[in-house]
C-alpha cells in the first residue's frame, strides 16, 4: 500500500541498521536513541498528516505511475499547475505549524527533469531507471534523504583540484554498477530515513567528469557513515523551555561514502559532466517556489509567537510599535506566499511532464523574504524585551521558594498567569535566543540556495534586451 | 460596434464640450489644444492596442452582457480567475511601455460589487442601473474618467464637519433625479474622456449621509468644471529631451460639480452612508492587484533605461555595482508581479460574480514595491552619474559650434554616438531628474492607496488568531 | 589604593556571601562555582586592563574626588568632553575584544546628575550622599552591579496598579533608613559584584510615589536574593566549540528585595516621584553614547569573524558578495562610532559638572546600528554557509576514525588545516547559531533602551519648529 | 580688504566677460541675465552671511597667511580640529536654509595637501605657488569655481585611450607656462565666479601623464567656454510655485578649454601622473565630512517641509505614520551630522598643516545618508498626498472664478488659509515632484563621490587584519 503511517515507518526503521555517529559515539538503535526522537517525531507527523481527515483531500494524490494514492509532498511528481499551487498552499500551512514538510516531491521532480535531459542527450536509460526508482518509492512509501551538497573544500577550486578529493566521485565502473567515494553535506534527517538519493550540486568541467554522478541507495548500504549533529533541543529536553525542539527537530549529518557500490539500476548520472548542472537548475525553480511558502510559514509562526508574547506582557496590536512590527512580518509572509503562487501560475511544462514554476518569481520572492529573517528575529526581541535573554531557566521555577518569588516578579499581562507568561517567553526565547535561532537563520539564508544564487537565477531568466529596446525606442536609438 | 479605435475616439471628442481650464485659461477645443495632445495620445494608444494583431487575442474579450467583444482592460467586468490573471499579465507589459493601461475594468468591477451589496441590503435598484450603465459603455466604448477621491479638506474632520463643505454631496433629491455639489480630486485624464463615474472614497457616519453618493454623467454636463494641471512634458515638447512626456502623458484635474443634475438611472448610491465604504474596500483588492503589475512594469521600464544608460557610458552588467543595482530592480519587479498573479490565484467570487483577488497578497506586494520607488530613481542617478543634472539642454546641441564641442566632451561608450548618448541621458533625466520624476513617485506612493492603507488591508485580512493558536499550542496555553 | 587587580577582586569575592540561586539550586561559593567562572573572568579582565602597559594611560584617570587614580570606565564621573571621547574610543576597542566594558562610569554619572537635580529641587542631601558613595567606591574599587529595570508586570499599568506590586518600592521609613521590597530585572553580573546600585527606570505619577526610590547596598545584604541565568557557554565549556562563552560571559539575574533595610546615607531618592525620570533621562544620553561605540565594537568582532570564516572556506574580499557584505558591516560600525564621537563633541555641561553628550546624535546613531544587528548575524550565515548549522559537534572530531574522515570532508581553504577551519566555524557558529546569538541580539535590541526609546529621545530633542520656520519662510506663511 | 560683500562681488562680476552659452545662446552680460539671477543670488548670500551679526563670529576667521580675516567656508585652509568641527556645524545650518555653502575651503584644503605631497616628492614648487594663489584669493575674496571632474568618455577606458581625447591635458609646455585643452564637467556656478581652479579627479598611469595637470585661471581667460544648464526654477520664475528655485539656485556647466594658456605661477601639477590621485584622496576625507553635514541640512529642510505639509493638511506629529516618517528623517539627519563631527574629532594633521578628518567615519556617514535620499523624497509624497502631482498650477489660482472654487476645494487644515496651503504644497512639490527633485537626488547620490567611492574609502582605511586577529585569538589560529 502506497500511503503508510508513522507506525509503519517506525517499524521499518527498526529493520535497518545505518552506520551512525552522534556526539562522537556510535549509535546502535537509531529508532530508540533519545537524540533522534525529535527527528523521528518530525517524520512521523509527515506520515500521519495524510491520515488526518482535515488534510487528507490534498495531502494524498493519485499517482498514475503506480495507479495508487501517494503522499503529495513526499513523493508525488508535480506535473500540473494545480500540483504546484496545492503544494505551496500546503507548504505554508505545514511550515507554520511544524517548520518543515520534508518535501521530497520537489527534489524528485528536479531529478526527474534532469535524468530526462541526460537520457535525451546521451541515450543512457537514466530517466527510465529513475522512473522505476520513483515507482518503487511510491509503492513502499519509504522515507528518503536528499544528498545534494558536496563538501566543496576550498571554494575557489574545482572538484578535481581539491587536495585530497572531497566531493562525491566515481572510483570504479564495472559490469554490475559503480563504486563511489566522497561525501554529501547537510543530509538533513538522513539517519532516520531509509533511502538516500544523491544528486549533483554544481556545474562541472570536463576535468571533473568523475564527479558527475547521481544515484540512490539504502541508508544502511555498506560503506555509508553518518556523522551527525543533534537536532536543536534534543540534547536536553525540557518541560517549559524549548517547546519546539523538545517535540520536533531535524538531525543533521555529513554523510560519508567509502567505496560504496551502487548497482546500475540505481545510477542516474555517470560521468556526463555537462549534465551535472541540471538538478541544481531545476531545483532553483521547483524547490525555491516551495521555499517561498516555507519561509512564509515560518514567518506566520513568528507572528503568532510575537503576538502571544506581546499579550503576555500586557500589550497588543493597539500598541503602534508592536502593530507596525507585526504588520511588517505579515507583509513579508504574504508577499513570499504570493510569489510562490505566482511562480506556479507563470510556470511551464518540461518535456518530461514536470510543471516547472517561473524561475524569476520564485527566486525574487525567496530573495526578498530570506533577506528579512534576521530582522524578523530582531523584531521578536524588540517585542519581548530583554527578559528573554536574562530570565532564569525553568529549573528555578521548579524550586518552591523561587517559584513563589517568580510568580510575583515575572507577572505580566493580567489575562495570563505567570506560568503562562514564562511558557510564552520560553517559546519566544527558543526561536530568537537559543541555538534554535541559528536554524531559523540557516534555513532562511542557506537552505535551497543563497541570496546570490537567487540573484543569478533572476538575472539569467530576465529578458533584459526586451526592456532595453523599449528604452531605445524612446531614446530613438536604433 | 463595441470596440472602437483611436480615430473614432477623437472624432467623438470633437462632439463634446466640457468646461475645461488649464494654466488659468479656458479651453475651447480640448481635442485640438497642444496641452492635451499627450493625454489624447495616451488614450488613443489604449484604443488602438485592441487592433494590434500581436495583442488582439487578450486585449479583447467577449462580454456576455452585450454579447459583443469589448476591451478587456477598459470596460470588462472581471468574473473569473483567468480574467484576473490575464489582466495583470497585460498590465505589466503595457505599463513597461507606456506607463498606464487606463484600467477602468478595475474601477467598474469595484462599483459592480458595491452596487450589488447596496441593492441587496436596501432594495434600491443601484446594481440594475449600474449593469445598464456598463452595457451602455460596452456598446459605445466611450472613454471614462474615474472620480473617486474627495478633497477631504482638514484630514482630521469628517465630511460633514468641513467648513465649508468640500466633499461631493447630494443637495437635492427630486422626482427625476438628484442634484450634487462638490468636487473630486485626481480625475486623471478626465478632460479627454467622455463620461465620468463618481464613486465614494471612504467610510462615513450617519451624520455624513448626504455625502454617500455615486453616479455617472457625461463630462460636458452642465455645472461640471475641470481645473487642470498639464501632463508632464506637454508644456514644452522637445526633440531630444523629455521623450516620454512629449509622446504620452496624463492631464490631471480637480473636477468641480456645481449644482449638477443626475437622473435616477445614473444614480448608484444615494444616502446609504454605511455602504459608502464598499467601493474603496473592493478597490483595495481588485485595483491594487493591478497596481502591483503596473509598478512591476514601471520598474521594467526603469531597468531598460538603467541598462541603456550604463551602456552609453561604456559600462554594462559586468560592472558589479551596476549589475547588483539592476538585479535589485529586477527582483522588485518580479516579486511585485508574482504577488499580482498570486493575488489572482488566491481570490474568490463575490456574490455578484466578480472575481476578487486576495487582499493580503495584493496589498503586501504593493506595499513592498511602492516603498522602493524612491530607491529605484536613486539607482538611476547612481548608474547615470551627475551628468543627468548638469548637462546642457538640447538647445545647446542645436548650436553648431557647441555641438562640435559637445560631440567630444559628452562622448561615452564607444558603441554609441554622442547624440545617442545624449538621447539616452535625456531619457534617464526625464524619469529621475525632471518634473516627470514627481509622477513616478506619485504613481507609486499615492495612486491606488498608500503604504498605510496597504498595511491596514493586510492586517484586517490576516488571520492572526490562527497563528496565535499555534504559538499557544507550543506554549501549552489553553 | 584605588585601582586594584583581579586577584584583589577575587579575594574580596571570597569575603562575601550573597544569596544566589542558579539552575534552581542555591550556590554557596559563587567565587568557586563553575557556572560563574566566565563572569568572574569577564570582570577580572576589566580589573587587569588597568595594569596593561598598552592601555594604562587611558584606562586610569586621576579622580579629584579622592585625589587618587581610578578606573576610567569603571567608576570615573565624566566631567569633560575629553572624558566622553576617550570613553567611547576605549569602549569600541574593548567591546571588539571582549564584548563589554562593564561601564559603571556611565550609570554613576547619570545618578550623579539625577541626585543633583533632586537635591536642588527638594533640598534633601541626595547628591551629597551620592558623592560620598562614589568616593567610597573609588577608594575601595569594589565591583558594582546596576539595578535599574523594574519588572513592570502588565506593561499597560502603572507601578501602583500592578496586582500584586512587583516594582521596587519603599515599605517603611524610619529614623535609621528605609525598608524596600520589590525586584530589579536584568542585574547583569550582579552575583559576582560587591555592591548593587538601585536606580529608577521610568516616569511616575503622584500615586506611584512609594516607587520613587534609589539607593545602594552590598550584594549580601539581608533580604536580597539573586535568581540567576547562567552565562552563555558556561554550562558546558568545550574546547573547540563556544570559544567566547568558554572564556567570558555575563551571568544574568532577577534580583529580589524582601524587606531590605537601607540606611539613610545610602538612600539617593525617596518618594519624590517627579524626579524618578531623571536617571533614565540622563542615561539616555550618557550611556547610549557608549552603546553606539559598544555596538561598533561588536560589529568589529563580527567583521573579524566574517573575514576569517571566508578565508577558511577559501574565499576573501576578492569575492564581491563577501566584500560587499563585510563593507556594509564596516560602514555600520564606523557610522555608529562616528555618532558616539559626535555626541560627545556636541555635548554640554550639566550644572553638577557632568559632561552630557548630545541626545539626538547618540540616540540616532544607536537606533541605526541596533536595527542592523539581525542583518549582521544573517550576513555571517551567508558568508559561512550552511555548515555552521549542520556540522558535527566537537565530540566527533575527538573520535579517531571520525577525525580522519572529517579532516578530508571538512577541509576548506588550502591555507588552513581542517582543525583551524573547524575552530573558525565553531566561533562563527557561537556568534550566529548558538544560544549566544540571543545575547548578541538582546544586547543590540534591548540593552540601554529600545528602538522606540531612541526615537522618542530624538524627537524630544529635535528643534522641529526651527525647521518648520524655514519652510514657512519659503512658503511665505507668517 | 579680505572679506567683501555681495555688492562688491556683483560689481566685480560686471568687470569680467567669460564666454558663456545657455539654452544654446551666447550670453553677453552674465550679471544681468535672468537665467543667472538665482545663481548670483546664491553666491551673494554666501558673501553677505559674513556680515550677519548672528553668524559673524564663526563665519569669519583670521588667516595667518595674509594676517586678515577671511570667510571660513569660502577660502580658509582648515588647520585644526576646531576648524573642521566649526565648519560642519555651520554647514548643516546653512544647507538647511539655502542648500549649499559653496565650501571652497574644502577643495582648497585638498589641493593644499596634494601640492605639498607633489612638491615633497618632485621638488617642483607646486605648493609654494598654491600658497601664493591662496593668499591672492584671501586678499581679493574672489568667487572661485571648482573644476575637478573630467568628462571620462568611455568609462572603461583610460584618459589616454579615449578617442578623441576628452579629459583635461597638457598640449604644450613652454618657458612662460603651459597650454591645456580638454574640459571639466559639473563646474557648478562657474559662470558666476571669477576664478576657476582645475584639479585632478582620478588615478592615472604613466601613459596618461599629460593628463596630470592642475592649475587656476580667471574664468574669462582666452579659450575657456562655459556650456550651461540653467538652475532649476530659473527658467520660469513664479510667485507661488518653485519658491526655492525662484530665489536661489546653481547654474551648471561643462567648461571647455581650447588651447588655454596657464602661466607657471598658476600651475600646481604638470605631468607627475602618480600624484594625480592626491586631490581626490584628500577630498574623500575633507569634503565628504562636510557633505555629511550638508545632507543633514538638506534633510532638516525636508523635515520642515514635511511637518508644514502635514499641518496644512490638518495633520501633525500625533498621526503616528507621519510621526514615524518624520522621526526617521530626524534620525538620518542626526546620524549624518554625528558622523561629520566624529570624523573631525578622529582626524589627524597632514604634514602640510591641514587637519584631515577620519576617512572611515566621513565615508560611512555619507554612504548611509546618501542612500536614503530617495526614501526621503518618497516620504514627502507620502505625507503630502497625491495633490502635489495633480493640483493646478498657480495660473489657475490667479483666475478669479477658479480662485473662488479652489479656495473651497483645496482647503486643508483649519489653521491655514487655502492660499497658505497651496503655497506649502507648491514648496513640497518643488522638492519632491519637480525638476528640482533631480537636484536633490543628484546632490545626494553623485556629488562628492558616489556610494561606491564611499565603500572603497571605508574598506581601504579599515584595519581588517586587526579584527581578524581577534577572531583568530578566539579560534586559536596562529
Amino acid at each position: 500500500m502506497a500511503v503508510t503511517n508513522s507506525e509503519a515507518y517506525t517499524e521499518r526503521l527498526k529493520q535497518i541498521s545505518p552506520r551512525v555517529f552522534i556526539l562522537g559515539e556510535k549509535v546502535d538503535q537509531v529508532w530508540n536513541h533519545p537524540l533522534f526522537r525529535s527527528s523521528i517525531n518530525q517524520l512521523s507527523k509527515t506520515y500521519d498528516y495524510a491520515f488526518d481527515p482535515k488534510h487528507r483531500e490534498h495531502a494524498i494524490v493519485h499517482s498514475p505511475l503506480v495507479d495508487e494514492p501517494v503522499r503529495r509532498l513526499g513523493i508525488h511528481i508535480q506535473t500540473s499547475k494545480e500540483d504546484s499551487l496545492l503544494k505551496v498552499k500546503m507548504t505554508r500551512e505545514i511550515c507554520a505549524e511544524r517548520l518543515c514538510t520534508q518535501c521530497m516531491s520537489n527534489t524528485m521532480s528536479s531529478v526527474w527533469c534532469a535524468t530526462y535531459d541526460a537520457e535525451e542527450k546521451y541515450g543512457e536509460p537514466y530517466h527510465q531507471r529513475f522512473v522505476e526508482f520513483i515507482k518503487y518509492l511510491q509503492k513502499t512509501d519509504k522515507a528518503m534523504a536528499w544528498g545534494m551538497m558536496d563538501p566543496k573544500g576550498d571554494r575557489r577550486l574545482k572538484a578535481s583540484e581539491q587536495k585530497p578529493f572531497c566531493d562525491m566521485r566515481i572510483v570504479e565502473r564495472n559490469a554490475k554498477g559503480i563504486v563511489v567515494t566522497g561525501a554529501k553535506a547537510h543530509t538533513t534527517l538522513g539517519p532516520v530515513c531509509e533511502e538516500i538519493v544523491v544528486a549533483p550540486c554544481r556545474s562541472l568541467t570536463a576535468e571533473d567528469k568523475d564527479f558527475a554522478v547521481s544515484f540512490a541507495i539504502p541508508v544502511d548500504t555498506q560503506g555509508v557513515t553518518f556523522i551527525c549533529r543533534p537536532a536543536p533541543g534534543s540534547r536536553t529536553p525540557m518541560n517549559m523551555e524549548k517547546p519546539i525542539g523538545s517535540s520536533i527537530g531535524a538531525v543533521e549529518a555529513m554523510t560519508v561514502f567509502q567505496d560504496v557500490f551502487v548497482p546500475w539500476d540505481r545510477v542516474f548520472l555517470c560521468g556526463e559532466w555537462d549534465m551535472n548542472d541540471r538538478v541544481p537548475m531545476y531545483f532553483a525553480g521547483i524547490h525555491r517556489q516551495s521555499k517561498c511558502a516555507c519561509l512564509a510559514g515560518h514567518t506566520d509562526l513568528i507572528i503568532g509567537i510575537a503576538a502571544l508574547t506581546a499579550r503576555v506582557n500586557g500589550l497588543d496590536m493597539k500598541a503602534t510599535h508592536i502593530r507596525d512590527k507585526i504588520t511588517r512580518l505579515m507583509i513579508d509572509a504574504e508577499a513570499a506566499y504570493g510569489c510562490s503562487l505566482g511562480a506556479g501560475e507563470e510556470g511551464h511544462h518540461h518535456p518530461s511532464g514536470v510543471w516547472v514554476p517561473d524561475f524569476r518569481i520564485a527566486n525574487a520572492g525567496l530573495n526578498n523574504i530570506r533577506s528579512q529573517v534576521g530582522n524578523h528575529l530582531a523584531a521578536l526581541h524588540d517585542i519581548a524585551g530583554g527578559v528573554i535573554v536574562t530570565m532564569p531557566t525553568e529549573h528555578s521555577y521548579n524550586h518552591p521558594e523561587l517559584k513563589e518569588l517568580m510568580d510575583v516578579y515575572f507577572q505580566g499581562g493580567q489575562n495570563y498567569t505567570t506560568k503562562e507568561r514564562l511558557r510564552a517567553l520560553h517559546l519566544c526565547q527558543e526561536v530568537c535566543a537559543s541555538n534554535f535561532t541559528g536554524y531559523f537563520l540557516g534555513w532562511a539564508i542557506n537552505a535551497a540556495g543563497s541570496l546570490q544564487t537567487n540573484e543569478m537565477a533572476v538575472r539569467a531568466a530576465y529578458d533584459l534586451e526586451k526592456r532595453v529596446n523599449i528604452a531605445k525606442g524612446y531614446a530613438q536609438i536604433a
